[in-house]
Formats: structure tokens, C-alpha cells, sequence
């Protein structure tokens, strides 16, 4: 069990490295262009990815992210007390992270984001992509379960460009987006909103997936 | 059946979000830099190509094109009865696809095409790229199965750039471009010969396959 | 046999148009940016090289390249008589691709190109360029032969930026680049010049593959 | 064993190739665009990694970094003698690397490097790319091992970005890099202070690794 929490928290403080790194990266090197950023940080963030789920997947199964946890869970792939810890370490992993990029980045470790992020069709981009990150986790491993880490890293490589919201989908990351005003950032005042269309994205996923016999 | 419906409606219905959905990201995040919104555009649709394919394959064998599922029904691989019901949820799914990609963007919702493309050079390049798209989907898992996904979303990244069309293929998708003023759509004007080149090319691929044995 | 020269025709034919034509639309849409249309260029070959190899494979052993071929010959897997065939084959479905790509753009359909590349530089550049494709043919698929497809198409990709003369190694795709003046052309008289440092190149390859025993 | 010294050297020598010539393309191609030079020289190390490790794994293991074969001996995975021979094929591979580098791009063969990468920033950015590259190789293929030289080659081009130092993480091309004045040059009063956070790196994942069971 220890080797799960340490997987899910180095796990998710790498993702959130991965994601809010490149993107500052990005930024530096693009000044104002923010495409040609997008296009460096959705790169690198599909080729990341993968690592990671290729890597942890057979420890701690690499949720690294809380509704992953949750809708596992319901799935009875995890035990629920187990779940608790996960979003913990998840959670708690999330922050080294950005604290992390920020050292190394030679930023100041210790932000409060102000980038808005305002609008329902936002909102309705995060249940579509989280819709879809849930479906593609269920569904991607059916047949040939060597190319899941693919499949997933694809579809969010995929959803940064296809969805108006670049496809946050997960809370812990979204969490630690609260703390930069870098590239990937998002003032807190959005969190609770975007991980209700999170958690929204999920549920349907679930009814859905439920209702249709896959086989 | 009812799953597999449902798996070629929601898998068309992403496949437009992708494609149309990451060219609108292309292009307000590249203004009047047409080749970079392609080069998103293009990694974009073919990272959620694959996904698509790698999920839905092993429920209804993820078609989610018309031309796919005529040619399948040729070699025998899907009932006639059930191809008019394929053909009918990849279109309405398409269209689903463009209303829901118009509302995460904040654009009219509906909307008809003005974009000319015009030219029977433009028809010959769908000739071609539904040729190849067809040889990809009958060779591709010959020897390793596994790999087919990846071949048809690899063929279609690469054909948005080595042919003229942009490899559209797909009456489906093709459909959903006649309703988006945006980057990816089409006049209508121009729907039924693009149909009827994609069409061609799909036969002379099914005919080619068919005079040459593959072992 | 009549599949396999077919099989090599055709391969080489859409070879060329993926080569030639990624090219011509990088040039179209980044005018004056070589590096975009490079990188375009060379992710659609890489794409599009791993769909054919993956196809013809399992037909023809996808040599799509007169080089490959006679390795092929001299390591005893292909027929002495057989590499005639499948080198007129390649040659003949060269010509036809950079016919098509010129219709499907709307070029001048028959040009003689007149762009130079003249230096020993990119001798050498063919030379370590031809070594390390047939080596990476040789060695991709000892152990996972699934991702011998993939080994070789990323390969060139990554040839394309390496070596100073975006690694051409194919006597049949260099060919083709005679006739044509767009963004992969390369003048006549630089053929044999080229071909002699491929031929060189391989050979050093074969030498160097058979001192060493590979396990 | 002389196949395993001869991978080594080679493979190390295409290595140090992929990562500077790819790097003086890029540079070449896109003056003043750091970024866009480093999105292809991230690519094309990506996708050329990918094949190094393919090919040259079943001969050598395709250690070709000295902190790997350092770490492989601590894991026993290889002879002690047999480290001190791969380490100075390694690094003889390296210079060998960055010399044809500068032939075949017409570039002044032997250079000293003057290019400044300074700051405590940077070495705790090598320590962490380090781990994570250590991670990956002892982690991605405990279940799929025919994914593993693909996620060491993910990783790497995904580290370019989310590190600041973009992730040298080699000792070998570390030392490669300092006889270059190119996009990937760095001077060589650097060298030491790099191999050892890359050490500290390496010594952490294997600490890390060690306490924590994998199953």
C-alpha cells in the first residue's frame, strides 16, 4: 500500500511538472505566441503522460488524478478506503509540483494565480473532456491493454486543442493551476466550478458506459 | 446492436469535436498563420483518431464513416441491415459533433459554410486519400492487429498534408464541414462531388484489393 | 510475385507523395519558412512511411527502396531475380507519384528540377543517413518485430533533422526529386553523385552488420 | 562482448548526432526561434532514441549514457568489468558524434564551447530529470516490456520541456556538448557541476526505487 501513496504522489507531482513546466517553457521561449506554446505544452504533455502511466500504472494503477480515483471506485477497481488516500497524495503531490516547477524555473515559489478562466462554455469543454478521458479509460484497454498508457496520453494531447477549455480534467492538477500565474494558471475562484463540470463529466461517463453493454 | 450504434453516433460526434474543434483552436490561436493551425490541427486529429479507433473498434468497429462501412459491408464484414442504421448515426452524430463544437467555442450555433473549395484537382486529392484510407484499413492488421488504430490515425495525419484536399474521406464528417464557417468547413455546394470522389476512390481501392491477393 | 511488384509500385508511388507532397504544402503554407515546412514535411513522411511499411510489409517486405532491396538480396531474403522487378517497380511507381502529386496541386506536370544541393557535406550526410537506415532495418525487429514499422519511420524523422542533407537514402525517392522543382526537388546531376553515397553508405552498413554478430 | 563495446560506441555516436545535428537544423532553419529549434531537436531526439534503444537493446542494453550503465551495475544487471569498457565507449562515442556533426554541416570540426548555462537552478533541474530518467528505465517495461524503449524516448522528449536545463541527464553528451558551440553546446567549466547533479539524480531514483517494493 505504501508503494501505492508514493506512486499517486510522485506520480502526480511529475504530471503536474510536466504539465505546468512545459508550459512555462513555452512561454519563454514563444513570447507571444501562445499557439506555437499550446503546441510545445500538448506535446509534451502526451509524451509525459504516457511515461507515466506506462511507469505506474502497474503499482498504484496511475490515476493521478482524483476522478480517476473516484470513478475506479465506483467501478470496484479500488478499495474506498483506499480512495481517500489517493486524492490526498494526489492532491498534496500536485502542490510539490508546482512548487518544484517554480524552483526550477527560477520563479517565485509561492503564487496565487490571477489568469480568469470565465464561462459556461468553459464549463461544458471540462464535462465533454472529462466525458471522454473517463470513456477512453474504460474502454481504451478493452482489446489490446498494451497500448491503454497510449490511448490516454493520445486523447489529451488530443483534447488540449479540441476542447475551448484545453482539457484540465482533473482536479489535482486544476488545484495546483491555483498556485502559478504561469502559462497553465487559473485563479482559485474557478476551481470549484470547473471540478463540479469535472466530477458532472464523470458521472455521465459512468451512467453511460453503464447503460450501453460494451460487448 | 444497440451499443454499436451508439458507439458509431458518440464516435462520430468526437471525431467532427476533434477535427473541427482543434482547427477553431488552430485557428484563433495561429490568426492568418494557415499552416500552423493545420500542423495542430493535424496532430490533433490524429492522437483522437486513435483513441477513437483503439475504444470503440472492439464494440462496432469504429467505422465512423459511411465510405468505411459501404466497404465493409462488401467484404462481408457487417449485415446489410445494420450498415443504414451506421450511415444514419454517423450523420447525425457529425452533425451533433459541429452544434457542440459551435457552443465550448462561444460561436453561432448554427451556421452554413461559405468556405469554396473548388476544382477537380481538390477531387482527384480525395480520390487518392480515400484510396489509401481504404488499402490502410484492409492491410494495416494483416500482421499485427494491434497496431491497426495507430496505421488509420497515422494515414490521416499524413494525408492532411500530402494531399491537396486536406483528406477529408469521410461523407460524415464531410457532412458536419457544410454547417461551420470555420477553419475546417465547406460549402454544400461542394458536398455531393466530394462524396462522389471519396465513393470513387473507396471502390477503385476495393477493387484493386480485390484483383490482387495479399498473400 | 504479381502482388509484390504491385505492392512495391504503389508503395513507392504514395512514398513520393507523401515526400513530395507534404513538402509542397509546407511550402504553400509557410512561405518562406523552411524550418515549418521541414518539420511538417517530416512528420507526415514519418507518419505516412510507417502506414505503408506496416500495409506492404506482410505483401512485399515494403522495401519501397532500391538500397533496401539490395541489402535485402545480399542478406539472401529476397529472390536475385525478383530485386529487378521490384526495382523497376519502385522506379517506375516513383515517377508516377511525383505525376500525381504535381496534378492533385495543380503544378506543371512534368518539370526538371533545378534546385542544387552540391557539397561532399551532404555526401557524408547520405552516407551516415543510408548506414543508419539499413543498420535500423537489420536490427529494429530482433526482438519486438511489431515495432519494426514504427522503428524505421521514426528513424527517418529524426534523419530528416540530423543530417545536413534531410537524408534522402533512396535511390527511387531521389530520382523522383529530379522532376520536380518544389520544396524536395533536387537537381539531375546530383543523381548518381547521391546514389553512389547511399550505395556506399549500405555497404558499410552490411560490412559492418556482419563483423559483428548481433547476439 | 566486442558486439556490446561496438553497440555502445556507435550508438552513442548516433546519439550525440541526433541531439546536436537536429539541434544546428533547427537552428539553421528557424534563426532567432529558439523555440522552434528546440520543438524539432525535441522531436527528433525523441523519435531517433526510440530507435537507438529499439536496435542496439538486445546487443548492449543501448545504455549509451554512463549513469545508466552505472545504475545497471548497481542493479547487477551488469558485469563491473564490463562498466569501465561501455563507459569509455561511451564517451569516445560521443566525441566521435559531435566531429561527424560538424563535418556533414560544414561546421568548424573542432570547437570549444563558450555557451554559459549557469545557475543552481539548472543542476537541481538535472537531478530531477535524472530520477525521472532512471524511474522510467527501471519502471516502464515491468509489464509491457516492448514499450519500454518507446517511453524512454517519450520521456526524454518530454523532459526538453519541462525542465529548464532541457535535460542533458547524459554524462556522455553532456561531454559531446562542451566541444560545440551549437544550439546544444555548453562550456566546459560547466561539465562537472552537471554530471554531478546528474549523479545525485540517479543515486536518488536508485534510493527510491529500493525502499520502495514495485509490487
Amino acid at each position: 500500500m505504501k508503494a501505492k501513496i508514493v506512486s499517486e504522489f510522485l506520480g502526480t507531482a511529475f504530471l503536474v511538472m510536466i504539465v505546468l513546466g512545459s508550459g512555462i517553457m513555452g512561454q519563454n521561449l514563444f513570447p507571444g505566441q501562445v499557439g506555437l506554446a499550446l503546441l510545445a505544452n500538448s506535446l509534451a504533455t502526451g509524451a509525459g503522460l504516457f511515461v507515466l502511466i506506462q511507469c505506474l500504472g502497474p503499482i498504484s494503477g496511475a490515476h493521478i488524478n482524483p476522478v480517476v480515483s473516484l470513478v475506479e471506485m465506483l467501478w470496484g477497481q479500488i478499495d474506498r478506503k483506499l480512495v481517500v488516500g489517493y486524492i490526498l497524495a494526489q492532491m498534496a503531490g500536485a502542490y510539490l509540483g508546482v512548487i518544484l516547477t517554480h524552483v526550477i524555473f527560477q520563479l517565485p515559489v509561492f503564487q496565487l494565480s490571477e489568469i480568469e478562466r470565465l464561462g459556461s462554455h468553459l464549463l461544458l469543454s471540462e464535462v465533454i473532456a472529462t466525458f471522454g478521458l473517463i470513456c477512453t479509460i474504460a474502454l481504451a484497454g478493452k482489446k489490446h491493454v498494451e497500448f491503454a498508457p497510449m490511448s490516454v496520453a493520445a486523447y489529451i494531447t488530443s483534447a488540449y486543442w479540441f476542447t475551448s477549455s484545453t482539457s484540465f480534467a482533473n482536479p489535482a492538477v486544476t488545484f495546483a493551476r491555483n498556485f502559478t500565474n504561469s502559462f497553465g494558471g487559473m485563479a482559485i475562484n474557478h476551481y470549484l466550478p470547473f471540478v463540479a463540470a469535472q466530477l458532472l463529466g464523470a458521472i455521465v461517463a459512468w451512467v453511460v458506459l453503464r447503460a450501453i453493454p460494451q460487448t
